[in-house]
């Protein structure tokens, strides 16, 4: 789509002046570097889509997408410290680039920086998209502290995940399409839509990244197939067989994720298998249509162009048949 | 002062009710903990006297007041991880009490429940607020990455200290006195003068401090007097006395302050007799004067009763005799 691509070159400018590095060197050089390991600029991208969509220039909306981007990329630092991850995109996180203290330090001025970039809109505007920010951002923290709690727990239920998902991944994105639609002006009924809108797709997406993980191909998922299953993380897949299946299955299954073998393959094997044999695969499946089609409901309910709808459709899509 | 006891009753009533402990317990309980460790809740203070100062109730900067507590907290939760300091007021560190990832996430949420504060304030006040949030919690960063960056250099100046220390400390003592000012609808140039009033103090405060660390009472210093001297710690003294003291000692003080000795007494007696016979501890008084006098002529420019202005000039003396 060509009003993706020049809103990628748009975006990709302003992110670079929004991140120059200035003294003191060692505090900025890895928001810059964490910024430049790239990524699709998923959520920015949406907030610009909704701004335009709602009828007002792109342009207007430049700052708070960036906002939500750099958000994104304070949230990846501190992640990857808590999940001690080497890598990022290929290349070194920023605490094994750096260290931990420049990690936990630059990616607090990252969040600063973030809510700085509202500064340009005028004093309504810039309230309230800092509040949805505050808001969004708290989520976030809590879905990142769900997600670690449920390592250690063995009783999550499958509303609970879901609810983890939601606020750890949905919410930025329902909120990166608000902000769109707040500069833009839009009614509130139309803001509730569109969020609502980000949001379950958002969900759709997370459900889907669980899903290639058992069942992508090799050659198209950007991550190793099975990684999920090797760190035993309860995803709605495991979560649903455990419900779904019988109780031999259920048994063997708590046993394999509760396994670290050297050579995971057989583990693998054993565990999508019974994720297919209790109809868990299916389920996902199915759960995420559920949601891609909530998605497409609040969509249908907003106030803007059938043309601009399905672009978001098509959007929403290609993000569903995503490879990377 | 009666005065202060009543605002230091009313922000511990705001102060337990936001952070009352929500789900994920896990991320807001350790939040609820830092800030019941206490501390003189100066910089909150500051904030009511100054609202109060320029005929606005102290009610209406509660919430200014609440958020920079809360960052100030925020601060200490993340800079004792870089720290690794064990202990906090004599009580363990949140990092030390749960763990690193604890630390780094309810320290985030800290920062973001700080900027939430402002919202009750309308559009107007809370975009002057939150922008003067932003501005100082940078600043507080770089402080701190200067600081970090000093460590490993020799050529630190004279001004670079200062600047650290501004910007670690003054600068969010002068924002907390600005927040009053601006609750209250104070003239520009009052709030210029009451945040360089601030920012004086502020750095006056921090090389009192250091000054407290070498020739300290230790029956009253809070903390170990010599602490700086045994981590090599480059204060203003130690680079004062490089600056006037004799090549001889120079040289001896640069050895002393390479050397980690089991038994430190030696090494601290050699560097106060150093710093004493150099001048760099009366160099040092007359700096807290001159900063000290800097305030008080912001203080001077002041439309505000000489009463008020009268408790200020006490309270910043007040500081510069503390023990704690």
């Amino acid at each position: 789509m060509d009003i993706l691509a020049k809103y990628s070159e748009a975006l990709d400018v302003h992110l670079t002046s929004s991140v120059a590095v200035k003294e003191p060197i060692q505090l900025y050089e890895p928001i810059q570097y964490i910024v430049s390991l790239g990524g699709k600029r998923l959520r920015p991208t949406l907030t610009l889509l909704s701004c335009d969509f709602f009828g007002t220039s792109y342009e207007k909306a430049m700052n708070a997408a960036l906002a939500i981007e750099l958000f994104h990329n304070f949230s990846l630092i501190h992640d990857d410290i808590m999940d001690n991850a080497p890598l990022r995109r290929g290349e070194e996180t920023v605490h094994e680039k750096w260290d931990l203290n420049t990690g936990i330090l630059s990616g607090d001025a990252m969040l600063i920086l973030a809510y700085q970039l509202f500064e340009v809109y005028d004093a309504s505007l810039f309230r309230d998209l800092a509040k949805l920010f505050s808001k969004t951002a708290l989520q976030v923290c809590e879905g990142q502290q769900y997600d670690v709690d449920f390592e250690t727990r063995d009783d999550v239920t499958i509303p609970e995940y879901i609810k983890m998902i939601d606020y750890k991944t949905a919410v930025l994105i329902g909120a990166a399409m608000k902000m769109g639609a707040i500069v833009a002006g839009a009614s509130e009924s139309c803001k509730e839509r569109i969020y609502a809108f980000g949001r379950n797709l958002g969900i759709a997406f997370q459900l889907q990244d669980d899903y290639l993980d058992a069942f992508g191909n090799p050659k198209n998922f950007g991550k190793q197939v099975g990684g999920d299953i090797i760190t035993n993380k309860k995803t709605f897949l495991y979560l649903k067989a455990l419900q779904n299946g019988t109780k031999d299955e259920a048994e063997e299954l708590e046993h394999l994720f509760s396994i670290n073998p050297k050579d995971p393959s057989d583990k693998i094997q054993r565990v999508t298998a019974i994720f297919k044999s209790t109809g868990a695969s299916e389920a996902t499946k199915e759960e995420i249509v559920k949601y891609t089609q909530k998605a497409n409901e609040d969509l249908e309910k907003i106030a803007i162009s059938s043309e601009s709808k399905n672009t978001l459709r098509e959007f929403g899509l290609s993000l569903m048949a995503r490879s990377v």
